[in-house]
């Protein structure tokens, strides 16, 4: 089919259960999966006779509809839930038809839909972002007195371990973790009738019928009873951007710092396997990084997009909604690809001890300045000794000398034990404790 | 001062609270306190002597400094925290100077400061939202079933009423101060030194002084206690940043409504008083509701930045923490100068019924004709039903007839009592159950 | 295949010349013709054997490759370019294997296929641009004198014409067309070689054969050649970026007035056919209108992201690169299918002449409060006429009597023609010189 | 003033001159010079007293005006303009004050205003892409023939050279210098009157008076002349919001190269005069590439938030004019303050040939694998090629040796001369005839 996308522009996501679980395909079986709670709330509420809640429920199978020739049909009204029920309605035996999509609003349907398919999405990404924390905790278990130089602004400052860097990246992964469990618990069906009164659903004798057949469709979906309908009221929606942008982001972190520590001249990590490269047989990319980084430069615009919607006019507005269906798609794939990607890259990291050994050295002693500055300034006073330890610094620059050699000749540092003042290894301060404590969440 | 600016591009916010609370003078002052707090700190765990933290804190008044100077002084190294250690030094006895800033980087102090700003002005920013939750509530209860058009795709489609409109702005509020809240609970102190290892904290022998100096720095303040630094574990500002953007929205949606409603055709409410025009006498623009919809549209772009900063490398990176600052008081600005105008709109909001009622006939009955299609439906099917409305909708548009008129000819609803079927009042659903419902929540 | 999705929740595009001129399959073929390009040039130019390009260019059908495999096969190198190259390959005799993809990078390939696919999809766009136009210049022919209410702030301010804002509507059509078109022209093709210096491609000598190739390549494929490899001097895309979402958003200004002035209460004009709705037979929705307000909302997050990806490090990014590709697509997508709706709502769209006629009435004569102000002013002074003009229209608000009938009384008016000055069709200013001008613009 | 903000959070702007020439204070004068240039051209046009244009001309210098209060009193009508024309109405001789604002709407001003605003930073920032396409330049030349490593996805592909870097990054300075200059040429006054129709200056016999005074108006102030009043038509600003976004964008690709190569790792260049730290006396951050970088991560949003605002209804919007205001004035800063940080990062970075030569060596020859690969393609087929030189870089990674070591014990490369085969500045291909095209350009 010439028309459609198979990922061709995607690897991100291409292959990962999140792509599946928000494909036409399942976004079809939602939209059914809606029609046909809806019906069957609809005859236990006795709203409709009983055979249509089951013979709807029968019918309400992707496999037997033509996404194609719904998302054309889509066109006339600017939703495909208008063709959807017409081809369902003509799926089931003539003296139910009436009972499809009984009282409801496209709109009901496709928010009830997009619920259950971003509720099944985030069931995977949290299967992931889990793997990813168990893989991380276990890197930083391990690399707990690793040290490393500690970089800001690109320049070496003081030393840190792997351990602590790690922990540092599980702790964001449990944070993205908690809020997409916190979104996911709350997702709401979606069911108000054309302007959100259920008017529709209510008996003749203006008993809140309706109420009670929100409670039971909400039941049969597995999804939250909401408070009020919220066509026009996008929180949810609003709660998925945040987390989901979230989720890109805080992997978007892990990934940053992969792609650094990654760099020829670095190689202190290396992912497990990088891939290659069309012309250059040596190469091994940080692959899985730079997907995830690309996710995380595109959860934001998506996520502005939604936040946006929030300004939705009327009961049910013109585009405001419209426009969340592909963002809100988009970026459950762009959270759920990069959270498989970090698992990948979390499970398979090679870390390089030697290597971050080695870089602690490249200052000649300056990245535990600070130190000696502290030090200094007990015995000279702070001004005094920051200006020793910068013309300390200068002169290690520029003549290639290690420090230690050249404050062994410096009075304030007399008596003092120069080659352990200026071991790396010996100044990482907290991050063994930090490290410890970040382990002791679950 | 011609390099400053005083609010004259902002009328949202100019004069707010929230104004005050996040202007370079509050950002200053927030920057002395977390000085000020983290020389207390030191000198209670032994870090310092104890006249140093009463000195700094004596010292730590913005009315001392020139924030002109300042933000000049901030070119060198990137950030204002450099030339303001150094001011705050001179301004403490030389012997105490070395415990200004004692082991801190600039970016605990700056993003404590953060912290500090924007914890008070959510304070102000939830204030402002108590009071746009409780005028809402009142015009809830007070319209509880005055009906009026459910309007959806810009067209009238079932009766709603004014009630359940305001019930819905008042949800979305609630849950943008339940969301504030939350976030403002959680506002973390940030100390983790320059690469975030507390190694500048550390006692000789190894032992976490610095975790204790992190909890009485944290208890100073009235900030959360980190679990970690977050110098780049951007948590706390994301979370900021969806909690804010949905404020704006939520807020965004009420002007949405308020906006359409206001128009001259419409006029079914008006602001309390209309913004006047420099050109024409008889306006009265809804001013109130055209600045928190200029803030809705602006929040989205400021999040997104601010999402985009998660992905931040090393310990301390280089742009997107810099790339925070504005946005993050951007936000806060918008927030809070939409939450005044929307309690000062709330709460003087005017309401006009009788335009409401008079609208409900604009479609000569057609807004009920759900409920005439339902009730056609059960007595010759629903395809016959539909055939039968749409004919008469259109007969009813054209001559401009009364549906109920027309249908009176309409075998279909022999016997029925047209007057009453066609008659919106009496087709508003469970919005009345609804609106309780929804008043229920505190 | 449950994996690809086909537009069901695209409504905007679905069916549209812009969505099968940027689907996989299309960018599959522009991936092919890229490389067959390639091979071509690379045989004329001697560094592939005569027999290479033919053959190469033979292989090069999209419609025997399987896009999803290709998806699939990108995960390992993070591009399609790489599984690609190796099934063309296979496509080819062994011995001309070797000239497949020869000397380029996967970015040569995928760059310029971009490319490719934009001057395709915005040839397509700029059709539909020109038939909008033409409509609009028929609407703003025909209502060059209909008068209308201007309405600023949502409220009536001064009359103005239909015309007018037609012809307001064609420029902003225009300013889209002349971007579209000014890119369109500068899209070059992408050779540089893994790094971008050619370096594969020069000759033993040194001699820069390197750079006649990339000029025989972009004749090849009819794009521009390029002064440099842009692999990261993103200037191609950034410009596209910022033409797509002005067009979206100048087709986006039409629609919120189209959607505004469809409203019920105004129904000043209407979209020729309004889609119907799941619920209610009567409702005639502004679909299109709709369509391409949803698009002009999402536009600005996919522009921020490609602007967010000129910030791409070294000869080839980890991630800025590969966050472009479905925010491009997608920006092709939602300015094309904008377009398309734009047309068939412009060449549509009913205009009510007396519906706007009977609407300069509504304030009772105040939609000309300006022209009076200034006829008194001149009399009486500005401050006093003012007032007086002020006390009018609150009384002709609140006893709802005309304004005319009001200000007969009032001796500042005295002896003036208060029906013609009163009158809104007679105070239109330069509409319709404006009009005329606009009109001259081709 | 506690309430104004003195640029304490923006280093990025503070001081430049792009800062002053956006602030209150030149908005303000802006302001008042629309306002005079619009009475003057009312006095040449007949519509005023002689007297009229000289005396608002007179009065309208910012520094007689109270930014804050006006600032404050726009909060009635939502823009300043109201305030403003009260003040300036007062700063008059009472019986020309008529003649102040005549006709106008707040937006002509405003809008005229911050075209004046835009004309006079884009002047700045002009001069400021000037001065660093000028030091590009000079680097270009200087290091033509300098070899460095390719860097693609943070690995080591193939030698280019520094000229070639500095060559294209020059290339986007240019990009963007010619997008700000055209946009630039083409800002236009604003001038509609209340719905653009300009009928408070058309004469009673209904000739276009109006249209002669925009010509008028527009060539007071050097801009240029509108075709429409474009309250609506939004394309100035968009494309303001184009050319800006692209330049912040373009020089955040500088920064991040800049960054990238200024790592303690790498330190193949560093900015002219490091920043400080006030915790490490040895750093020296490349704060210039930091802010910069901040600038690009903030423009994207900016612009979108513009973008968005093309969507304006009616003949004036609410929210969509006000929402453009204060993002303009950040887009306008962040480029200037981007521009002015690149001519300063430009003209002082210090490039360290040594250590790119000394990384070409770092991959033992790899780097050059590409063209080893093509060498041996010729004589052993790809496929083998490509396995002799994965398993010998395999070995060379692995055993530390150095590939030309390896590859002669290698049959495929018999007699061929592996030390100039794996020489990396052999291996520059185009560079240099890249370099010079490039700089050709002006």
């Amino acid at each position: 089919m010439h028309e459609s996308d198979a990922g061709l522009l995607a690897p991100g996501r291409a292959g990962s259960a999140a792509e599946a679980a928000t494909g036409d395909h399942a976004f079809l079986q939602a939209l059914l999966d809606a029609e046909a709670a809806l019906t069957r709330a609809c005859s236990a509420s006795g709203l409709a006779p009983a055979g249509a809640g089951r013979a709807v429920t029968e019918a309400a199978d992707a496999g037997r509809f033509d996404v194609r020739e719904l998302a054309l049909g889509a066109r006339d009204g600017g939703n495909p839930v208008i063709p959807l029920v017409a081809a369902l309605s003509g799926a089931v035996d003539e003296e139910l038809r009436p009972f499809v999509h009984r009282g409801a609003t496209s709109q009901d349907i496709l928010d009830t839909a997009a619920m259950m398919v971003a509720s099944r999405t985030l069931a995977l990404v949290l299967d992931d972002m889990g793997r990813t924390a168990d893989a991380l905790e276990r890197l930083a278990v391990k690399h707990r007195d690793t040290p490393m130089p500690g970089r800001t602004l690109t320049q070496h400052a003081v030393p840190t371990t792997f351990g602590l860097k790690a922990a540092g990246w599980r702790s964001l992964v449990l944070d993205a973790r908690d809020r997409l469990r916190t979104v996911r618990g709350t997702l709401p069906a979606q069911l108000g009738g054309a302007a959100g009164t259920l008017a529709a659903f209510s008996s003749g004798d203006g008993g809140p019928v309706g109420l009670a057949l929100v409670t039971a469709y909400a039941e049969e979906l597995g999804l939250a009873e909401p408070l009020l309908p919220w066509h026009t009221l996008r929180t949810p929606v609003a709660d998925l951007a945040g987390a989901l942008a979230f989720t890109a982001g805080a992997l978007g972190k892990v990934a940053a710092d992969v792609l650094t520590l990654s760099r020829t001249e670095i190689a202190e990590v290396a992912e497990g396997s990088g891939g290659g490269s069309s012309a250059m047989p040596h190469k091994a990319n940080p692959v899985r990084a730079t997907l995830i980084a690309a996710a995380a430069r595109r959860a934001p615009g998506a996520a502005a997009t939604l936040y946006g919607s929030l300004a939705a006019e009327d009961e049910r507005p013109a585009g405001a909604w419209h426009a969340e269906w592909e963002p809100l798609r988009d970026l459950l794939r762009l959270a759920g690809g990069a959270a498989r990607d970090a698992a990948e890259l979390a499970e398979g990291l090679r870390v390089f001890p030697a290597a971050m050994r080695s870089h602690l050295g490249l200052t000649g002693g300056l990245i535990v300045s600070e130190r000696l500055a502290a030090v200094a300034a007990g015995r000279v006073g702070r001004a005094r000794a920051e200006e020793i330890l910068t013309q300390a610094a200068t002169l290690a620059r520029d003549e290639g000398r290690p420090l230690a050699e050249i404050l062994a000749a410096e009075p304030a540092f007399d008596g003092l034990d120069l080659a352990e003042l200026t071991d790396p290894a010996r100044y990482t301060g907290c991050a063994g404790p930090l490290t410890d404590r970040a382990l002791e969440r679950r």
